[in-house]
């Protein structure tokens, strides 16, 4: 059983493309391997400065993957800033940092050009990246290709920790899942916040369906055959129908007769269906967003006895028990 | 009252010069003013990088204080990476902190060019000292003027801090002190460590007399008059003789007569007498270790409480309580 770690952005507004992507991997590394899971708020301080905004992400987080079926007893689920121990491995770290290592982050001059404020956390992110993992004494960062290179400097700093001050850190390993379904959105492209074109998990039916029913198609009649692997709607419907319905529906594509609106009529089901549960669950956990603390709370509380094994060594190699 | 910060350098060897530029102002403060005191082993550790050198200092330099009469129960003293919570506060306040602002730092610049390796620790350093001088909320920062740029990068994050989530940390002043003895080395320019001209303070005789012997001093025959004020040898006795002695010497000065092996031979035995308590304290001090760890500890107890406070309010300003 190897140790995973993810981080969860507090951002909320969950969509599909999140789900196939991250949540349900996530949700089986849960139950195959040592699962660490938290929501990022001090990494979120980097672009949310709005006091209200940061608390409700971050209960609004842990309920969404609560409610979608991740099981904190089969996993360590907690907030970043629960455990401060991550801000001092950041600090420790630091001292072994080069300058270059983190001038040389994409990330970091991507978002900059992008006229975001260069602020000293935007810069030093992949140092508090390279703590959480480390702390950890992670195995295995399921990342996305933008963030492969943070797991790298983590890599490189533990590497270079090991190196003058014995053997410490366990090297991490990033992991890219290339195999991921690459959900389109409602406009075909890749489904991303930032392209707008997302299908929400959590709207009640109206907004669901008026979503849903905004994507967009060719303009070829129902009874024209039409090519299933170039169609976003047919890769939606994949996602959710079962074997013998996607059959169905692959004959009237290849052979004529599909209707774009009775088939998102169909999706709209599928899914509504398919987050009935979670949404449900959704209700009842913001209902008691004190319960939702105590899980957390709980999770900080497992999450630390592991910080607190590693910083302690750390401390010692250093030089800091005098 | 007002809360005063200062911090020490874990790396040893007082020297006089250290006495009477910052030890004796420090000691005046702890009797007038709020006096928070920390060895700074955090900030050391972005040039030390050797275990034992770094816990030797960091017990060292509580010694050293302690034998020269820093009284722990009328001021705070502790140890800085005992209370972690100064790397948490570090991280927030990065995330208000721009690039530029560290950017401008010539102590960083400086060091760079002085081909010590850049690191992110050397080049952050100011955050860390800014979230030294916040989280305690001092009022006042008695720094060289090497540092003072760094003080007023604690109170432009400081600002930034209040105008973006409240009213939250005080604005601290760095106060220059102008009026501090230049205390002359034994080649006669300024007493520092780099320039290996230092009179360091626990000497044995032995040492310390040849240490003093070794003070540069003009050729002029002992008949001749001579300028006190140019003279490096009467300006380090003029720091231990009692007034009605520097009378004597200064006439002998100005109407000749003034013999440098003498006058040698008296400060010498005016700095021996003058620090022998202190280094009987300290030999005291180093056969009961755990004493010294004990009022570290008990400094750190009240540092922390105080700590506490600041960064609680922090925290829920920002929005990490959810």
């Amino acid at each position: 059983m190897k140790r995973v770690l993810s981080g969860i952005q507090p951002s909320g507004k969950l969509h599909i493309g999140n789900y196939f992507g991250m949540m349900q991997p996530m949700i089986q590394h849960a139950k195959t391997e040592d699962l660490y899971v938290f929501i990022v708020d001090l990494h979120a301080l980097t672009s949310v400065q709005d006091r209200d905004r940061l608390r409700q992400g971050t209960l609004e987080a842990a309920v969404d993957f609560l409610a979608l079926g991740l099981d904190p007893d089969r996993c360590t689920f907690w907030v970043q800033s629960d455990v401060p121990e991550v801000c001092e491995l950041t600090w420790l770290l630091s001292v072994l940092t080069p300058m270059g290592l983190l001038e040389r982050c994409h990330a970091y001059k991507d978002k900059v050009a992008k006229s975001i404020p260069a602020s000293h956390g935007l810069f030093s992110y992949p140092v508090l990246m390279a703590a959480d993992i480390l702390l950890y004494q992670s195995q295995v960062v399921p990342v996305g290709k933008d963030q492969k290179q943070h797991v790298e400097v983590a890599r490189d700093i533990a590497i270079r920790f090991n190196n003058t001050y014995g053997e410490t850190f366990v090297i991490p390993e990033p992991e890219i899942s290339e195999t991921t379904a690459i959900v389109p959105g409602i406009d075909g492209q890749k489904m991303s916040k930032s392209y707008n074109n997302t299908i929400p998990i959590f709207l009640d039916d109206k907004a669901l369906r008026k979503r849903v029913m905004a994507i967009q198609t060719d303009a070829a009649p129902v009874e024209a055959p039409k090519n299933p692997e170039t169609c976003n709607l047919y890769a939606l419907l994949k996602l959710f129908a079962p074997p013998e319905k996607m059959q169905e529906v692959h004959d009237l594509y290849i052979n004529g007769g599909a209707a774009y609106g009775y088939l998102k009529q169909d999706l709209f089901e599928l899914i509504s269906d398919y987050f009935a549960p979670a949404r449900q669950r959704k209700e009842e956990l913001l209902a008691s967003p004190d319960y939702v603390r105590q899980v957390l709370a709980r999770g900080a509380e497992k999450a630390r006895i592991k910080a607190t094994v590693t910083l302690d060594l750390v401390r010692d190699r250093m030089g800091l028990k005098y």
